[in-house]
């Protein structure tokens, strides 16, 4: 079996949601799996002096138009959640803290926090709306609360953050095919190509 | 006729260099001509507050890497040029005192000037480099020198970038079909899928 699509994406991110709803599809197409990994955003941000999108003046009218032309052209809902951008550090930690359970409950959990963001437009950022939402899932609220707050789940979105960061991902999503990178919804195409031919 | 596609490039911009390699075929393909549009992307980073993209952490690195992966997909040289990046006022200049000549003149003489900087890795910064390589095309040096030296010539490409910024452009390549603002090299795909759908 080849090796995962490694996948790191923020929950706050739009292309990242965008990518969430094509990539497991795409790796399917190449027999591959993909390795969900949420992580930090802001704190590559800190490294590479990015704001968020929405807050540069240009750039921000862009992209706002382009979340929407870009959901319209893969048809999937979209909707900019409020407040937005939010840190999305509480379904972070809840993905890992579920991940170490049952890694396939996890990646379902990660899909609907990003389809009540994007596809609903409601920010979820912080344990109690987490929760709520994980209940959704069947998911014990109580248990995923305590786990959000454990000093071992943190520690482990810190050191995925860390090891994206030292990998070199800068953006959502960011994705390594067999250890080659590419960054941004709209590489999905070569992505796909990549995998086709192996490489160019 | 339908409206001809506007093609927003700096020349001291890798990426512009790219679609340039590939902006014209597209457009035939879909009857439409380019509209080539040197301008200064300097002046938009001051409104954006971003930097050039290799002296980014992190994201310089990605890029340097991906240039070259970019061209060899598309199968074209690629060189970083030394010095970069370098202001390309005076070939821009040059491009529009050209154009106010001899438009189809000035777009091999922009042609040429990218494939000099991104082909063979060589700067063309300054009046004198610009008009060394104008001569290659039969261009009087001389008079060349005097038009990028002209008020009148300077005036024009401070109006195309403020223009350019007035109308939503941040980057190089930044393309407009029908007033549709597409940024990146990496969306030419998406600019070709817009023309044949007629939109979405």
């Amino acid at each position: 079996m080849a090796e995962p699509i490694e996948f790191y994406f923020d929950f706050s991110s739009p292309y990242g949601y965008l990518a969430s709803c094509q990539i497991d599809a795409l790796a399917a197409r190449h027999g591959r799996k993909v390795r969900w990994r949420p992580y930090l955003l802001g704190v590559a941000f800190k490294e590479t002096g990015q704001k968020p999108l929405v807050e540069q003046p240009l750039r921000g009218p862009y992209h706002l138009h382009d979340f929407a032309r870009s959901a319209r052209r893969i048809g999937v809902p979209f909707r900019l959640p409020g407040p937005f951008p939010f840190a999305a550090v509480a379904p972070s930690r809840a993905f890992y803290w579920l991940d170490e359970r049952d890694p396939a409950l996890a990646i379902r959990f990660a899909r609907r926090v990003y389809e009540r963001i994007f596809g609903e437009g409601r920010a979820v950022a912080d344990a109690a709306a987490t929760a709520e939402l994980a209940a959704t899932l069947g998911i014990d609220a109580a248990a995923l609360t305590a786990g959000i707050a454990d000093p071992v789940i943190k520690e482990k979105l810190r050191a995925v953050t860390d090891e994206a960061i030292k990998r070199g991902a800068f953006g959502s999503p960011f994705i390594f095919v067999d250890g080659e990178p590419f960054w941004g919804h709209d590489r999905l195409g070569q992505v796909e190509e990549w995998l086709s031919r192996g490489g160019w």
